[in-house]
């Protein structure tokens, strides 16, 4: 079979001396798939972010129509494509067909997409500031350069880097991409990508709005990210390669966001369990094998304290892991990195109550798995029991108090989520107003009797926390409009005449829809 | 005489262990001031950050009224100490006390401490975002630990590391600070230090909310800026020495925000010198030699065209800078450096105009410097041919045409200002529109018909821009309420009970004048 094209400068074609081949794998039976797709080299490196740059400068003044038409007709184009897209990520990540990727992911995706497009044509999202008595105005604008987004291989619709939240969010903000698809799913990235690539042609944008090449190896992505023509970029995975990524864009002064690894503690108070302990260990159980577990913000790290309603409750959770079938895992590096990540943590006491291996059969798969350590463990190895196990794995910490909760508490690292289930009439309030204020502080997102794995896509998300779960505590990849910011410079006009200006700093509101803040007050007005 | 004590976890003290010591020197005389400074060592800056921690956490929840009232008394003493405080710095930096120190700078500096009082008690600049429908919120709240700022030399009072335009906002998002003073007025800082020590006891914040030290190895700075329980960084300097920072704050995962350098080129289009070159000969003269070009945003490079006008202009500017007396320079450093920035530019084709060489005086003083290089030989070393001069200097290149203008746009690095100067009726229309889309995205303030050297501090100020003017095109350093947001996490609220949330965030808005966004809506009101 041919070997797959690359889409660069405006037009398909075979990749320029591809330094390898791959294919992708079913996770469901574990059989590589026919086609073939190329790791690209320099070539196709050096001729995307040429192409990139050329896009962004013709990019100026800001297309504001043309990229709205675009985002809303990328979400037709999906829409239309539905068929071919499920059928082709479900044989390439073993995702369910349905719900998951039909009636949830899809939807989501094309949603984020619209409310991308309301987002570019309202326009508020720039955040346009006038003072009137010193005539100095400023507004987010785009970055001039192409931003480069890697996509995960855990949501190959809703965070695809040809179609998904970062590249919505990059477009919107009025950037070109260079998307490097996840190579868990090239066949799912390669069909966004023809769907984007009609939606730039149908919208009049610059051919190289959207280019797309599958693989590369590490030093060329490197290079990438710092090269002085790229605006910036957009990583979700793991914590390695997005270190590497962050060492070389942060050397070169690009911005790069990263969402990379997050353990999200849960602290389950007493009055809670004593209250509804069967409700929440289901919902804890729920929450941590959705989707086999590999969900950013899964709640891998729960604490609670060791009372006469503890054991009851362990019991009941270990009842739900042991009892259900888990999901079949995206690709074959899931089991041996659970399996290592379990190894660490049993170096560091953890106890294995239910689960710890991988499951004997024709798919990927690796069984629930529930640990449990004391919080004395804990506190004695705080940063090796925070290990990421990236599938339907849970480690229960049991404190002697609460005393030692809230200690857990300030041993925690940078999580994009944090959670406290505390009683509904407070006899709880105690606990929580002691591990609260240092929760807070370790996550970017505070949960209360709610489990963290629903990411709604809303202004007041946040999808992000400080480091290492991300590279920058202020900004989200998920919310649209405050996900664009990542991808906007701050351009300041001081004196210039108003026929300079871009249209949405003139005095006149260009759409009467705009929010700007004129001289300290949010309008909708003129000047 | 003793050596001067630093105030670290709520005390003045002298310095643990001190690794070596320092005195200041009077610009104007060449002479070292009397009082001796300690060199700090690991001791001192374990203790400051230890203890600035400690006061981060105890600033949970924000305590809104008691950082408002602060802000102002700290004010309120630096008026109250104006001329010590103005003895001291014309000492330390021979900057004239009048007009400069007392009646621009240190006003503005009162000023920009009573705005950041203003913006901490309105609320507005914490983007309160409120999604009724999913009952999730969001606010920008304070790091969690404490923010470290370095002062530059060229502002002793607005950029001061514990008075200042970075520590002002700093303290304002709710943050602790821990100021590392400039070398180069010790004495100015230390007496900024007791005005705000004794504001913070006014106010009740915890004793450690504002901690000084005067010096430190830079190994010791690297980490400072990189320890666990940092909030982030704030650094005005030299470009050397802010990369070394940024490198490890990057690496630890910390915010820093930088402003290293800037030549802030500037663009003098044809037909304004033909209308008006003798008046604005004579403001690039003032903003060139203004505070003998110690700006962060002095104009550096000046681009116009080669006609017949030109030689006439360039005349002129030669007949100001060499007609009138350099102002005396900052420190010892200064004529060295300038100098080896001067054989930089030369080396690479720029030839002297007037001007070049030190002044032999018993002051450190600099001659007015102007170069000239053709668009020719700036095309070949555009890199080398941006070095920047602090001091009072200035390169002409002129362009064969038009068409080389926009050349030389294209070679530009990062800087926070770039500016055009165009005809009044239109006769340079052409030429804007082919230079602003290039300038636009290397600069974070573009200005028209107006020296850049004025920084307003108003809302729509940006004093930024892309790398390497600062570490990332997103932030101002002026401006309040905007440069607070360097010093803020993004909190998310999801499901959390309305007693639970902090008040900014529950239905009820919590002093009618904070604008929220709600369901999408900037509103005064209520949910």
């Amino acid at each position: 079979m041919a070997v797959q094209p690359v889409l660069i400068a405006g037009a398909w074609r075979a990749s320029e001396n591809p330094v390898a081949f791959f294919t992708a794998v079913n996770p469901a039976s574990k059989t590589p798939l026919p086609e073939q797709y190329p790791v690209s080299g320099a070539e196709d490196v050096a001729l995307a972010i040429q192409a990139g740059q050329e896009a962004a400068a013709a990019l100026h003044p800001t297309p504001t129509a043309a990229l709205a038409h675009f985002l809303n007709c990328l979400a037709e184009n999906i829409e239309a494509r539905a068929d071919s897209l499920i059928e082709t990520a479900h044989r390439e990540t073993a995702l369910p067909a349905e719900p998951r990727l039909r009636s949830i992911e899809l939807p989501r995706t094309t949603n984020q997409l619209r409310q991308a497009a309301a987002a570019v044509r309202d326009g508020s999202w720039r955040r346009a500031t006038i003072d009137t008595g010193s005539n100095i105005r400023a507004i987010y604008a785009p970055l001039g350069g192409p931003v480069v987004v890697f996509g995960p291989n855990n949501f190959p619709f809703a965070f695809n880097s040809a179609a998904g939240g970062d590249f919505a969010a990059a477009i919107a903000a009025g950037n070109p991409v260079i998307a490097k698809a996840n190579p868990g799913h090239p066949g799912t990235t390669r069909l966004l990508a023809e769907a984007a690539f009609a939606a730039v042609r149908a919208s009049g944008l610059p051919p190289a709005m959207v280019q797309m090449i599958y693989h590369t190896p590490p030093e060329l992505g490197l290079q990438l990210v710092s090269d002085k023509r790229i605006g910036g970029t957009a990583f979700t995975g793991s914590r390695a390669a997005g270190l590497a990524l962050k060492a070389a864009a942060d050397k070169a002064g690009k911005p790069i966001y990263l969402e990379m690894s997050s353990v999200n503690p849960l602290f389950i108070l007493p009055g809670a369990i004593r209250e509804r302990g069967a409700e929440i260990a289901s919902e804890l159980y729920a929450s941590c094998t959705l989707a086999a577990g590999q969900f950013c913000t899964k709640p891998g790290l729960v604490i609670l304290q060791q009372d006469e309603n503890s054991d009851g409750f362990i019991a009941a959770v270990q009842a739900h892991f042991t009892q259900n079938v888990p999901g079949t895992l995206l690709n074959q590096a899931g089991p041996t990195s659970i399996a290592q990540a379990i190894t660490t943590l049993q170096e560091h006491g953890a106890e294995i109550v239910t689960g710890g291996r991988e499951l004997n059969e024709a798919r990927f798969a690796f069984a629930n798995t529930l640990l449990q350590v004391t919080g004395d463990h804990f506190l004695a190895h705080p940063h090796e029991l925070q290990t990421e196990a990236f599938g339907p794995v849970s480690l229960l910490v049991t404190a002697t108090d609460g005393k030692q909760m809230a200690e857990i508490a300030t041993h925690l690292d940078g999580s994009l989520t944090g959670t406290i289930y505390a009683h509904s009439q407070g006899a709880d309030d105690n606990g929580y107003a002691q591990i609260e204020p240092l929760l807070r502080h370790k996550v970017g997102r505070l949960l209360n009797d709610k489990m963290p794995t629903g990411v709604a896509v809303v202004p007041a998300m946040n999808h992000g926390g400080p480091f290492p779960a991300t590279g920058h505590p202020g900004f989200t990849a998920v919310g649209i409009p405050p996900a664009l910011l990542r991808f906007a410079a701050l351009h300041c006009y001081d004196n210039v005449r108003q026929h300079r200006l871009p249209p949405e700093l003139r005095d006149k509101n260009p759409n009467r829809h705009m929010w700007r803040l004129i001289d300290g007050n949010w309008t909708q007005g003129d000047v």
